[in-house]
């Protein structure tokens, strides 16, 4: 069944207090609208912050709740579609990303999107649009969780990688998993290095289901590429440290390979990537190609 | 002018102290024959360890001395040709690297390579050669600096790109530069999750110049696709951080961009990466595409 969410359905912290907005079945599809990143506060680049509430960042739209969709599943996130507005904005400020501590002041600018060429004009440069979803996930286990911050459950892991075609297999503790997502980019790089996409209102379109097999503590998505762990931390080294250790977790039990090999095969194969270091915690993942998931006959379902 | 250096002029820490081996003019090409990061002691995959020591590993050939090339200089490094041994060896075992912590025994595998079908034989698995120069370096600024460990002056910095076409920049802190390399690998995933790539012999042809006007304190690498910047810490948290800072500090003053909308740029377009996370400091590379290159007429060289 197909379903709409207005984006006026939204939340700016994952919690299971949350009151579901929407309630989906197994298998049904749902066309998710969601503000930009700033609940669209910045209509200009001139006193953008005039009135500005901080409080009123990175909403998510939803929640959504899949019946029949229980703690201890897998739910499977399959992103059919990501319409994206003609103009995005972006900012930079003191304090803000890895350059922060060399900016003075807060600069607001908004760059147009030719959705037909796919590009970005940044003032005359034509960057490639990449379009991606930052914030993405279910109601974590304990405590609610900012939508700012990325960890087992999802939420701001701001990936490239959650894109068009995607698969995304997050862990769930509640009762109808509460799904959100929002925050969605035209375009960004590895890192996010400004804190800032090129951030845009967006109409996304999932498929939710369970997975089958796949079972997973931090969040998983596989592509025509191949696979990705991605793991959260403060500190990226352990970050990228646990992501290596999960994915071995979760692919060496589908190969006869002993742990010694595994690890020469993930040493020559493997590699470690980042999605992004500027949120409260950074998210590394680390991907496996498909060659060898078809080698070994790995289905990850 | 063309040299050739044969394997066996090989140090195993980069000093000011080396002598040199060879010679040679700015603008000379040389043929650099160099051990595995073995120094050949692995035979055979059984009893692999026996009279083996571990002061023999990371061997690099050299030092050469380039002529007229001076302490403030920057080193240009042009990777003309590698070719590699037909087989390799690999390691893993306990305390070396992400997965030595769950690995009980040492563990040694040799893997066939393919130079004419650029594979290597994972056990029937055909994974793509991928040819990289694993330690690359000029004499460091102060104490001497074992090859295992990366820094300003190269080092072990391990990275995928590293290889044929690619122009690496050193600074240069001794007369002459003192120049080195070694530590081949036929593969590697970024990251080389267990400090093992598939180690082998090879032939290394590289062109030796000054830099015309590029400055930098760290090493940089231009390729067909653009440049990196890469940064050793025991950190990875600020490694990646700094490669953002000074890749900043290398392209601003070639643009009109006030640093705010450079920031955008670079978290619109540039890509944290890493080279290894297992070496005693870790190295990442910030990466930016050469159309932004094109777009604003930055000449690096």
């Amino acid at each position: 069944m197909f379903h709409e969410l207005s984006k006026d359905n939204y939340f700016y912290a994952m919690s299971k207090d949350n009151g579901p907005k929407l309630k989906v079945d197994i298998g049904d599809t749902v066309k998710i609208s969601s503000h930009d990143c700033f609940t669209g506060q910045i209509t200009s680049e001139e006193n953008a912050f005039e009135g500005f509430s901080w409080d009123g960042i990175n909403p998510a739209s939803g929640p959504i709740y899949i019946n029949d969709v229980k703690p201890g599943d897998v739910l499977k996130v399959t992103i059919e579609k990501i319409d994206i507005a003609n103009t995005g904005v972006m900012v930079t400020g003191p304090g803000m990303g890895v350059m922060g501590n060399r900016l003075k002041d807060m600069n607001v600018r908004k760059f147009d999107v030719d959705n037909e060429k796919g590009t970005v004009d940044f003032d005359g440069l034509r960057l490639p649009v990449n379009k991606m979803i930052g914030v993405i996930g279910v109601a974590p286990p304990n405590a609610a969780v900012n939508n700012g911050t990325p960890d087992t459950h999802g939420g701001n892991m701001d990936s490239v990688k959650v894109t068009e075609g995607a698969v995304l297999y997050l862990p769930v503790y509640h009762e109808g998993a509460l799904f959100g997502l929002g925050d969605v980019h035209a375009a960004m790089g590895d890192g996010e290095i400004s804190v800032s996409g090129l951030e845009v209102e967006a109409d996304v379109t999932v498929k939710l289901e369970k997975a089958e097999t796949l079972r997973t503590y931090h969040p998983v998505i596989t592509d025509e590429d191949g696979v990705y762990m991605m793991v959260s931390d403060k500190d990226l080294n352990l970050a990228v440290d646990q992501s290596v250790h999960k994915m071995t977790d979760l692919l060496q039990p589908h190969t006869n390979l002993p742990l010694s090999e595994m690890t020469m095969l993930m040493s020559l194969a493997g590699q470690t990537q980042i999605n992004q270091v500027v949120d409260p915690k950074k998210t590394a993942r680390f991907f496996v190609p498909r060659y060898i998931l078809e080698h070994y006959n790995v289905e990850l379902k």
